[in-house]
């Protein structure tokens, strides 16, 4: 755990550059606007340890994939999120020497994110061996009011410093994946071109043929006077100009960079120079100023909706603003082509693709913090990979459009080549539908079941009745083989959470059935259609409802998280010596897979999924049970248990939880920040909040509020969207008020009580 | 399977070039004699699909690992036995056109490995452009009596034929392992060095300095006189020399070329180069024809203790000799710092390292056919890892001297990097002490407990009463996480193997310490000293013993081979459909390990350990029950079988099951012999006729035959070595004779009657 950065309600702010922790900062200073974005590199030169990193949604390489031992059914590659274009590099030089913070001294380094602002500041001193001190400062954004701009403004400011200052504003596209597993450059060039109004330089990602295109304009002054272009170079890959100043005393030299950045799944590759010219072109006549208004604006209204408040406690304030920010940098909503990548635009770690972690957090934070049409086009990304899905379960030998959808994907197909994760961890499956399930029961809108969402399920269900088997032995349906949300088992049979989804979803899929054939007959004669589906299938899927297997320890009265899990040595996680701790850095596998140490919620994820099966005894059983054995090291984790200890009246559990997701990064708690963010579960510190504290539900189609305000807080507020309202929620000590800010009159309840807003 | 060769008692013949199956036929025309031995790889040049592979025994790289995703305790690298130098090189110019079997037409190739002499053997006509006939003649041999030394003899006649031969005899050194990981090179440059009188080429491994030194002398002759060499090159890594011969008609041309490989594990570098030169000299003077000579007569001493002769099935006798041939190649029992690899001297399959098949099928052959040295030299190899054992273990996380033997080394450390088997298949270390066991009982000496085998025990028997823990739920001992024998399931619970085995180890090391203490006080005065026993581990280990949890179906009283294995849907390999067979590359591996199917015996390999332990009806029960749904698709299965089904006298199976084991590569019943032959489970195939057909066993000390005749076979006849003593065993319908060749008289057991040889 680190703790460099320091406590400030809407900023994050390092004091003093630390360079030991330059990659930690590069992660957490990443800046995006749902199109593209990058980390928190530097403009300038930099010679120490740092990773380099542009990313662009939906843009994506299929990396041959590595492995030590094949197993048959193995995808072929690894669907890459690509790094690409350096677009922010400004090389600077002070009577010749490059400026480079690895080497040069500097004084006085302040670097700041405003979340509230989207913007990312850097100023230090510097005091040049021919005398004199020059002031830096460094701004830019990419703009959440024009999401293919970009813009940087440097500013370098005199005080008794007499000298040349270069600069070199340049783009480069020669970039590398630092995780591709052979080295390969996954990028082809395309073309360069420059002139005295822009540069530019496009290239074309290998195999999957995404052609991306970066143009700038710059524009020096100093004391409001330009400066002319000295040269300019055209380079495979690389275009950049040179200016160069003669800086009196007292002058400020100011470096404008405008960019305008087009990728193919936006703008066809023929007409992007024609585009990229023209955009550059309207916002050098907008200007910076306007430009940064515009974007200041745009987040101005994402915070209006998306904002919590939290009075008395500025850690706590500071992380969930870091994560809502995050959050919505990464993904905005607008392309149902898109998903989350579990680390967004700020690193490379997992390839950048889509795990179930959308489903299970990111989806309840959309529905809760914006239109409802974002959350739909979640799901939509899941109806358009439906058969891919089908073909991928075919591959494992399922059958009769039997749906499996991938661990991991980009495009649909599965990427993930572990055995005990791309073939086994398969409650992955579940979460689709229970997406669907939130989605409905949260808006009230059933239209999303005939246009796709009814023939997920119907997919889904024929997997699961097909992945199960009678076992004659227990005289029940039982499912062998499987890895639970908790990856520290693996292999398992009867996982109780997969087992018990698995059920819910075959259910669920009936009942939607019957509803849609008694509500939409004409649509359900088209759904029958197009996916095959034989009236008899119900019957089997019943037969399974009916006889599926669950282990049960009676004399605790606790379902077990799978077969065999009462003959592990049973002990608490706090009773590990710090030094073993993490365990998945100091434990073999081996040693970790048979300990009853659980990576994250399993059982009760079930019981958070499935909150309303299970009564309060039920609940707290489960939890005094599972949650002391549990070590959370996935970041998926303590979400769900704050939430569940608030529920349960733990203000002192839910607390810790909520600290360890929301500072998980800010804080470093799993010592791997530099590697990129944790976006998605950044989700499940907003749903620790709204879910847990204030425990907002929906029941029977009434929003539920039941709020517990955790120890050290004084209060907090959030907005949330919801059917077409937007509600003001205002928690202090005792009191609950909720506001009715736009829409129609609701019924709600607080604390059991009814309110009408 | 392939049947294009033809069936001959002593040898293989491929009649017709059959180049869709060349790699088939390079792994199977593979020699060697226990220091170096190459593929079948042609002399000349060949640019069809070929994998040239020339091995040295010992000579490692350490070639660093690669996985998908990193588990905590993989190791570093696996160790892979090298591709080196090629010294068979000869290229071949027929006017001016080089020999190249993919291009050139021949007629009447044969192929003819000489498994009675040892002698790799090939012969075709090639009509040039320019009229007349060429036959060509080659042959080879790596001698078996002079470890060091192999030679090669190439005749080209003409008949009509006119015109200009070259020969270039070389030694090409720039040779890449198939199965780098990363596409790296193994080998330095160490220099090149050629005169009239000899060539040689030497280079040193990256990382662990191993350095090989090969040289060659050629000679040429028309008719009986000498051609002299035209010209020579020496390149980096590679050395060459050219003779250019007009042919007239009626002329024969024979090259001599005569190789000695030295590698730093027997001649120090410094030596090698003059060392080279004297042994090649030697050997020019002794000549072609007297090296040959002592070669064959080495393979007939080897054929005289280890010949196994099948009357009236041909087919059975040439895979039976395969089997010897080819494990007599790998391995000769001189030097206790090697083993048995996997694949030999035949492929780079599996690294080349060690397994605990050695141990298991290995052992028990080279008891049966030659000295105890030989074997107990295996066991040694083993007690010269222990500390690495202990080392292994304790990266894992276990203490006070408990040992994990890995599951594949070459130096003592752990290659393997599959979590399932490198941290899981853990029975193997079981069967380092079972060795031990099986070795003793043999031979009756038991010297080898206190030169090392006790020690062994006592770290293994630590590893399991560490490795089990106690369930409250079962009450009773419990070893969750492991996978067994059978590679169809990982990470299961309370595999019955597993724990028999562990159980059996911790009550064999309590008897043996008993015996040791009691009859050799003082060597346990210094086990106990350097192995830091404690009197109490005794009482931990007894206390396991007691307690041991073993999984039972009472309905069939049958031992279940894991926790849940009654769960599955059991069914019979016989009714897959063959288009779904081998599974392990028909189904994705998921669906392989619900299953029921068994990879190899598991089970039914601690029935065949431990034979005494239970009676013909539970041996029967377990048989029936397991053996249907056996796949076989290990080459360490089918052995197993053949001997438990002859034992309880079902011959037909018996039968099935040897001929797939023994003709295992010559038919490539799996289709992957191409990679190179399966070295260690021929071991199993010389089994199944002696434990097997001729129901070899030691019980109480004394040697105990129980024969039945394999349908089909009219008799058969084998030599065992046996307490320092020759017998010969002859098996005709109905009757068994056992002749005393050599040593001291003895009682034997035939078939429940005494009788004194």
């Amino acid at each position: 755990m680190k703790n460099y950065l320091k406590h400030h309600p809407w900023h994050i702010i390092e004091e003093g550059f630390h360079r030991e922790f330059h990659e930690v900062s590069e992660s957490i200073c990443s800046l995006g606007n749902g199109r593209f974005g990058l980390r928190g590199n530097f403009e300038e030169d930099y010679s120490g340890k740092s990773l380099r990193g542009s990313y662009f949604a939906g843009v994506y390489y299929p990396d041959l994939t590595r492995v030590g031992w094949w197993k048959n059914g193995y995808p072929e590659y690894f669907a890459k999120v690509l790094n690409s274009v350096n677009w922010i590099g400004v090389r600077i030089f002070i009577d010749g020497e490059a400026l480079d913070l690895d080497k040069t001294q500097v004084s006085n380094f302040v670097r700041t994110l405003d979340m509230e602002q989207g913007l990312l500041t850097r100023s230090f001193d510097l005091n040049p061996p021919s005398g004199g001190q020059l002031t830096f400062h460094f701004e830019r954004f990419c703009s959440m009011a024009d999401p293919d701009a970009a813009a940087i403004r440097i500013s370098i400011k005199s005080e008794g410093y007499q000298g040349k200052i270069t600069l070199e504003p340049y783009l480069d596209f020669d970039v590398h994946n630092k995780d591709s597993n052979y080295g390969d450059q996954f990028w082809d060039r395309v073309n360069e071109e420059q002139d005295d109004s822009f540069s530019m330089v496009s290239a074309i990602t290998k195999k999957t043929a995404f052609t991306v295109s970066s143009f700038m304009h710059s524009k020096v002054e100093v004391n409001g006077h330009q400066v002319s272009i000295a040269s300019s170079s055209v380079a495979p890959m690389k275009v950049s100009r040179l200016y160069k100043v003669d800086l009196k005393k007292g002058e400020e030299l100011i470096l404008h960079k405008t960019v305008v950045n087009l990728s193919s799944l936006y703008v066809h590759p023929d007409h992007q120079t024609e585009e990229g010219k023209k955009k550059l072109g309207e916002n050098e006549v907008i200007g910076y100023a306007t430009m940064k208004r515009d974007h200041i604006e745009a987040w101005h209204k994402i915070w209006d909706g998306a904002d919590i408040i939290i009075d008395g406690n500025v850690m706590a304030q500071q992380g969930i603003r870091f994560n809502i920010f995050q959050l919505w940098q990464t993904y905005t909503g607008a392309d149902a082509r898109l998903n989350i990548g579990p680390k967004g635009f700020t690193g490379e770690k997992y390839g950048g693709s889509t795990y179930w972690d959308t489903e299970a957090y990111c989806i309840p934070f959309y529905l809760g913090t914006a239109d409802a049409a974002i959350a739909r086009n979640l799901l939509v990304y899941r109806y358009l990979h439906l058969q891919k899905a089908i073909e991928n379960a075919a591959k494992l030998g399922f059958k009769d459009g039997a749906a499996l959808y991938p661990m991991v994907t980009i495009n649909g197909e599965e990427c993930h080549n572990e055995w005990e994760i791309t073939f086994e961890e398969i409650h992955r499956n579940g979460a689709m539908v229970y997406a669907i399930y939130d989605y409905i029961k949260y808006t009230g809108d059933t239209s999303y079941l005939t246009d796709g969402g009814l023939e997920v399920m119907i997919g889904v269900a024929r997997f699961w009745s097909q992945r199960v088997n009678y076992s004659q032995d227990k005289q029940a349906w039982v499912m062998l083989g499987v890895t639970g949300p908790n990856e520290y088992e693996n292999n398992v049979n009867n996982n109780w959470y997969t087992n018990y989804l698995a059920r819910w979803c075959m259910q669920y899929a009936i009942e939607q059935i019957e509803w849609v054939k008694q509500n939409h007959p004409d649509k359900w004669t088209r759904i029958k259609q197009t996916s095959e589906f034989k009236e008899e299938e119900i019957g089997h899927w019943q037969e399974r409802i009916n006889g599926m297997y669950f282990p049960w320890d009676e004399s605790r009265k606790v379902y077990l998280q799978q077969d065999g899990f009462l003959d592990k040595d049973l002990m608490h996680a706090d009773d590990l010596p710090a030094s073993e701790r993490p365990i998945n850095q100091k434990w073999s596998w081996d040693r970790i897979l048979r300990s009853c140490f659980i990576k994250q919620a399993d059982v009760l994820q079930g019981m958070y999924f499935f909150e309303d099966h299970f009564d309060e005894d039920t609940h707290r059983r489960h939890f005094d049970f599972y949650e002391p054995m549990t070590v959370h090291e996935s970041s998926l984790s303590p979400c769900v248990h704050a939430i569940l200890a608030s529920r349960l009246g733990k203000p002192e559990k839910a607390n810790e939880m909520y600290l360890r997701t929301s500072r998980l990064d800010l804080d470093d708690y799993n010592n791997d920040t530099e590697d990129g963010l944790h976006i998605t579960s950044m989700a499940g510190s907003w749903m620790s909040v709204v879910r847990g504290f204030a425990g907002m539900q929906v029941k029977d189609g009434l929003l539920h509020l039941a709020p517990v305000l955790p120890a050290g807080w004084e209060g907090f507020s959030f907005k949330i969207h919801y059917r077409e309202r937007s509600l003001g929620v205002t928690v202090t000590g005792g009191h609950c008020d909720v506001t009715l800010h736009s829409g129609q009159p609701l019924e709600i309840v607080v604390n059991n009580e009814r309110r009408q807003l």
